[in-house]
């Protein structure tokens, strides 16, 4: 597998040669963090990409010397730059007359570094970049279905070495730092995302943040989280009730569950993206708990733990085999408590494969 | 301290409200995340503040509904925006027609964003904003003193928690999920920053993250860390052997130690901060390990890691009362080993005062 990661960096590097010309483009610099390491592995924090049809070089500075080298691997060129990335970029294209016109990535660059762009190189006509490598991106490899796959391992290890920490009076917070201490124990380069850990009724938060809250008894607790392998993040949830399940609880929990079938069904390739949100709003309508699901039903992980497809109401993403995707339905009663249930899923021929594999079922701690 | 913080903000906006017009400003529109904390008191990922003559709001989105409203206290009006933060700003300044010119953020603004505000906003003459924020966020009120102390409490607690788990065979990233297992037990909201945990001669690279080489008697073991405890972020690093130092450890560890003292001493109110670094750096040269301390000696600390006064060869800043700065010597022996020794400090009245508390000894483990 790791010898191998070299050819299908420069496969995306030759995809990618292919698709620029095709948008009247010579080239393009790529400084988004998981682009430039899709397509060249660096996994340093200041990298800059320039592909050209010719080349291709990475310009980072001397912190990243040695892990640079080691980490494209010889799939591109490493240059050091003594007086910031944009310098040597000019000092680069300064002989390549060819090269006219270069993409940028217009939701990433600022606007300080986009004005040294085009006084560094003045002759370089600056386009949008167009979303080539998150195409690339919400298709994935073996290799990364692989880590993904490890990612949601080190995950749910963590979680069941979490929830048998649980006692009546501990705070959200102790309970998130146990979570991520195993998270990191089991191989976890840092947490996916920043950890949810919420209970009682601030379950009904979808995006509560650790609070200094005592768990108690009957409340219900929710754990929303991920590992970091190779890059790659995987973001579960799963909610349980410390002590025994109250019927209002139990029933959420199971129209949660009808909600996530329903939209695990509707995950086949080809279909539009918005049917799997639609497949789980459905459900929840019927139930007349439609206005109390308020997010969309997923969206793809990779690299970021927010990338293609996107999987919302209005998404004009079409589902497609490669896809990895989470499938999350959530039922939420301001003041009182919510439920979410969140699978890390992959479309392969015809389906869907779930990575997760802990139960769905509702936990009584 | 808590029932005072609203006026501290308050006087804030009125000092930046006093600047603004000096720049030939009516306002401004602030989305730099430590920047919208220092002025507002949300903490929010997804804040944007308006900031006019007579009025000031905060326009964030309905998941931070009720954490909005809490933390601004009443300093700021807050305002939900559904269609995005930059849609909910054109609507505000609307019927604002007094409203000619605003700053914004160049150098966190993106070319997408930037353009969506030229587009929405089309009236208004959009300027780069004045480094009045940042000028101000590099003097600390004794409030913010008080945070970063308590940071750097939390962090010498885990850093004495963690070294008692050191043992032989140990890998770098286990002692790193340690560390900040027990920060986050002690407290902190996150680590300050990537921590860095190096052993033998991977302490030679200043900026290694922690990696799966196991720890061996004699090894150098250098930690370069921080807790974050109402936003403010501590940065300490202490340089330990496993087992009894060698001479050349033991001596390298004695010049980083001396250059230390020197530059503490140079922390005088109203001098430039580039003699900080350059008595550290003297100290060194005279020793012939000059050309083996490759960074500067050091940074302003608060809500960021890395702010003003900036203590590095060529700065332009001054030293002044109130300044919360790292003081870092290091020598890299590339292939053997390095040592560096942070602490934190407070500028005062004629002098200084530091926070970390821990011995600076090298200290045989």
């Amino acid at each position: 597998m790791i010898a191998s990661s070299g050819d299908v960096r420069r496969e995306r590097l030759a995809r990618l040669r292919v698709d620029l010309p095709a948008h009247g483009l010579d080239g393009a610099v790529i400084c988004h963090g998981p682009n430039v390491r899709y397509l060249s592995g660096f996994s340093g924090s200041n990298g800059l990409l320039l592909v050209l049809s010719e080349e291709a070089c990475l310009i980072t500075d001397f912190r990243y010397e040695d892990q640079a080298e080691e980490e494209v691997n010889g799939t591109v060129e490493v240059l050091l730059a003594t007086d910031g990335g944009i310098a040597a970029l000019a000092d680069r294209l300064v002989d390549r007359t060819h090269v006219r016109s270069l993409a940028f990535e217009a939701e990433h660059v600022t606007v300080r570094d986009r004005r040294e762009l085009g006084e560094r190189c003045a002759s370089v006509l600056w386009e949008d970049m167009p979303p080539a490598v998150e195409g690339m991106r919400a298709i994935k490899d073996p290799d990364e279905v692989e880590r993904l796959a490890a990612a949601v391992d080190v995950a749910e290890r963590a979680l069941d070495e979490a929830l048998s920490t649980v006692r009546e009076g501990m705070a959200e917070r102790e309970l998130a730092a146990e979570l991520e201490y195993r998270l990191a124990r089991h191989g976890s380069e840092g947490p996916a995302f920043d950890t949810i850990v919420a209970s009682g009724e601030r379950t009904a938060l979808p995006h509560a943040s650790p609070s200094q809250r005592r768990l108690a008894e009957g409340d219900l607790l929710l754990l929303d989280f991920g590992a970091t392998v190779d890059g790659y993040r995987s973001d579960i949830t799963r909610t349980v009730v410390l002590g025994a399940a109250k019927p209002w609880q139990r029933e959420i929990h199971e129209h949660v569950l009808e909600a996530q079938a329903a939209a695990l069904e509707s995950l086949v390739p080809g279909r539009p993206a918005r049917e799997v949100d639609r497949a789980a709003r459905d459900l929840l309508e019927v139930a007349g708990l439609g206005e109390r699901f308020g997010h969309s039903i997923g969206h793809g992980i990779g690299l970021e733990v927010h990338e293609g497809p996107r999987l919302y109401r209005e998404s004009k993403d079409v589902i497609q085999v490669g896809n990895v995707v989470t499938v999350e339905p959530g039922v939420y009663l301001s003041g009182e408590g919510g439920v979410r249930v969140e699978e890390d899923v992959e479309v392969v021929d015809g389906g869907y494969r779930v990575l997760t594999s802990s139960s769905r079922a509702l936990r009584e701690l």
